[in-house]
């Protein structure tokens, strides 16, 4: 995917992969014979060396490089003219996942309390009695989608953790019971500057990134804030240029802790090829180029990345999810060549992109059904179906919200729901009361557009008749209030103009609803055309007057 | 790009073009021996036939191929199983623009009128006796980019025009002074349904593709749906699947003419890649393999696509451009490859995507201003700078339209648009009494949307002081329109309000300006905390109101 970013701006890309056809070797063909691609592993010295004085810039896909290798390259004066990206220390750092751990907690960025540990049984039974159980035992280098990890959850489990992890380095970080996972993707320039993408919520199955759902929601509005600034303040402790994947827990008091960085374009954020303004690969080969850094900012209103792993040898299920995926509209497969399927091994990726959560759940639920190891908790969990319009329940992904005071309200606020049923828009209706609970009332504002609600009918005003002045009095207290609080008021009792009011706010981002309105309007037309013809028909004076 | 969508779904390319570093073969890199790509002409019968032999489907993305060779292989028995799309007898009767003229007029489609001529003088001068001057002389084959063409405006100049396209079949063409380019893609599958994307304004120069907005704006609100639908028959005549460029002529009185049809992926598609759910090459490649077509709604509310063509054999020019365009948010550059550089050749293209069109002129304006033969012309009809706030002028491209029924109304409703020139959000402000101007309001009404309003104050209602009833009167007619048609009352004479519910309804569409929104909102939290501190500090007894 880098590759393709770079043939975009006529950037000559050389690899080093095994294999004459490794992936990107695909799709980058050599134009000159100082062009051909390297055949060797990122672990092998001499091949590195062989790269490295093929080009002018050298960068990884992979942390866990020969380190060693670069650091040498990096001090070879024939070679002085080369930048490596990011910087080899930089990568020496987060390869070692208990430096990485030492190296943001000595910069007071936040993650969970670790320890080192020595391969024996005392050295972790200690360790279990200062962080307590369940202990995540984990391998310092070489881990990655969970391998090198062992949850601890007995004291009789450390003997076969050790064997399990054995003859590598281990640390032991103590249990992160996270409501969430989040990540942010973060892109830091030859001079230091960062920028970040959106904060997205990674779900990971069997220890591999299964799911990236972007923007994330949440009832904190203070959370994507306080999830860039953290993911951001971290890539600024390192050196060097390109992308980061920050990892981080969220817990539930709304504390975040890192878990890890990875020092290049990330799997969390393989979405913003579809769905932002500037892919992660070309940020990445911008910073490592010292060209400017493109937008990160999100294009499409709600997007998911799906990982297509391996589930035997065989690409059969691979191409089965492909195949109901090519059926649903705003989808995009990538495929990435690799020549043998393996249970567990990345085959490609699908992004979705949608006009909204509910449309996006949508439209993964068919290819998450698709999966032969799909379990009907995930596909209701994150593929829930919309709420079914008329059924009298909120949809998971609400919209619009519907909001009384009073549940007195109700015969009145259930015109605003039918027409929404009718548009098939996801909304939620509950009780809200400024008077009665107000502390719910302010959640409910604070949390309304970071939990993905884009209008609410409350802040449309419908004054609700009374038992004394026909509701005019509510509806001078509504229109009334001051400048700088605007709400959009409609007539006394009629929900059903506050309901198509808010179709009509939602077709400023939604163009599909312009059509749809157009086409309500017409039907209002030919219903009154059809009473003009039944008029001059019958006469007036046998006319009946149906009351809508 | 035909090619990178191929390979996002593991698809095998072949490629027939000259040379071994052409565009296309630098990135698909073979990766077996019966896959390598074949060295010659798309003219050339042996290559063809070596191409056809290679692979299980054959396409094209230029049709002047040698199509009597396509033919031979349609019939070859050794390679029954091949599939040619499109049908090598749509590219043949494509081919010759006389053919495809009669074909089309034959299928009743609108196109200008037309003759065949001979190489003559006495026969041009004929035709300019039939179909009048200026006429345009052209060539029946290979003929594109304006070349084969030759406006004839004076009867002397027949001489010269067949001295230049002479040698070539020719035929004459009505003069057709059109007010607008336009063009729509469509995609036919091996069945023949078809799909059309989004109707575009084409800009040329020099006869060559220059820009291309998308979607159309237009105060026609029919002629999408009329664009679209002309398209979509005239492709519906032709065998075989593929995308196809519809390109037609706008005129005055808002009629359509087919131009010519180009059966591949053509230019004026371009911006799909990153404005549409499915980009033209993806769903080229979905048809010709009989796979599900996908989504071409566009994904974003504004797009343009520049032409990087050769200014002269040095890349410098396109260097430059392509430098101020990485400064540009929203903007994504692709270059060919190409080895050489000459005038007038396409060595890549720029796509910008946008919030709005006043953002996207704004964004397209320095690149075009790089340009070497950028005229000041051009600048401000394609990159006007828009309106500056508090000027008091109209945005040429506005998002907000605010409208009075009477000049007196003004004074009140200055304070909207001085809330909206606060949020830089482009608007008009104007008079359009449903009294007094019935058949402009109507007007103004049904073109809203396809102008590219959002929103309209107006449909948000600002009930207005009067002489008597302190506006009551004016509120109670906004607020009591019939079910069926809402409209967002604000408090008499607070207009601001009105702005602020604009800001926030667009805020549905556009999530910047919910950011812009909290500041807003903290800004006047802030001032009345500051008068709480003042109030405490100087006493209510010394304490002076200011009227905002």
């Amino acid at each position: 995917m880098l590759s393709a970013s770079a043939s975009l701006l006529n950037v000559k890309v050389v690899i080093l992969d095994s294999g004459d056809h490794a992936p990107a070797k695909q799709i980058v063909a050599p134009t000159a014979p100082h062009l051909t691609h390297v055949d060797g592993s990122f672990a092998d010295a001499p091949k590195i060396q062989e790269l490295a004085k093929k080009v002018d810039v050298l960068t990884m896909e992979i942390e866990h490089v020969n380190v060693d290798t670069l650091l040498q390259i990096e001090k070879d004066s024939s070679l002085s003219k080369l930048e490596i990206h990011p910087s080899p220390s930089t990568v020496q750092v987060i390869q070692d996942k208990y430096r990485q751990k030492e190296h943001l907690s000595s910069n007071k960025l936040p993650v969970s309390e670790f320890l080192a540990v020595e391969n024996t049984e005392e050295s972790v039974k200690a360790a279990t009695e200062k962080l307590g159980l369940p202990l995540m035992l984990k391998s310092r280098t070489l881990a990655y989608d969970g391998r090198g990890n062992y949850a601890i959850r007995e004291v009789s489990q450390i003997p076969d953790a050790i064997a399990q992890l054995g003859g590598r380095p281990l640390y032991a970080e103590k249990w992160v019971p996270f409501t969430k996972e989040i990540a942010v993707m973060v892109v830091r320039t030859t001079s230091g500057e960062v920028a970040s993408y959106p904060v997205v919520e990674t779900v990971h199955k069997d220890n591999i990134c299964h799911l990236v759902f972007a923007p994330l929601r949440s009832r904190d509005p203070t959370l994507s804030d306080r999830a860039r600034s953290v993911a951001e303040n971290a890539v600024k402790t390192f050196t060097g240029a390109g992308v980061f994947g920050v990892e981080m827990f969220l817990m539930d008091n709304d504390q975040i802790y890192i878990n890890e960085i990875a020092p290049r374009p990330h799997n969390s954020g393989h979405y913003t090829i579809e769905a932002c303004e500037t892919s992660q690969y070309e940020n990445h080969l911008r910073a490592i180029l010292s060209l400017p850094l493109g937008s990160t900012a999100l294009k499409v209103p709600s997007t998911v990345m799906l990982n297509l792993i391996g589930h035997s040898s065989s690409m059969s299920e691979i191409e089965k999810t492909r195949d109901v995926a090519l059926t649903i509209p705003g989808t995009s497969v990538h495929l990435y060549g690799k020549a043998e399927c393996r249970k567990g091994r990345k085959m490609g990726h699908i992004t979705l992109v949608a006009e909204s959560d509910t449309q996006l759940r949508e439209r993964l639920r068919p290819i998450l059904l698709s999966l032969p190891n799909s379990t009907e908790e995930e596909v209701e969990k994150y593929a829930a179906l919309p709420a079914v319009p008329g059924s009298g329940y909120s949809d998971p992904n609400p919209l619009v919200g519907i909001i009384m005071g009073s549940d007195s309200d109700l015969p009145v606020m259930l015109a605003a729901a039918r027409i929404l049923d009718q548009f098939t828009i996801p909304y939620e209706l509950t009780i809200v009361s400024a008077h009665r609970t107000p502390d719910r009332m302010i959640e409910y504002a604070k949390s309304a557009a970071t939990r993905g609600l884009r209008v609410v009918i409350a802040v449309i005003g419908v004054p609700v008749k009374g038992s004394t002045l026909d509701g005019v009095d509510s509806l001078h207290s509504i229109v009334q209030m001051p400048r700088g609080i605007p709400v959009a008021t409609v007539a006394i009792n009629n929900s059903t103009n506050a309901g198509l009011l808010a179709v009509r706010i939602l077709s400023a981002g939604i163009p599909r609803l312009i059509g749809a309105m157009e086409q309500y309007m017409k039907k209002q037309e030919n219903e009154v055309l059809g009473k003009v013809g039944t008029l001059q028909e019958v006469g007036w004076e046998k006319y009946q007057v149906k009351r809508s």
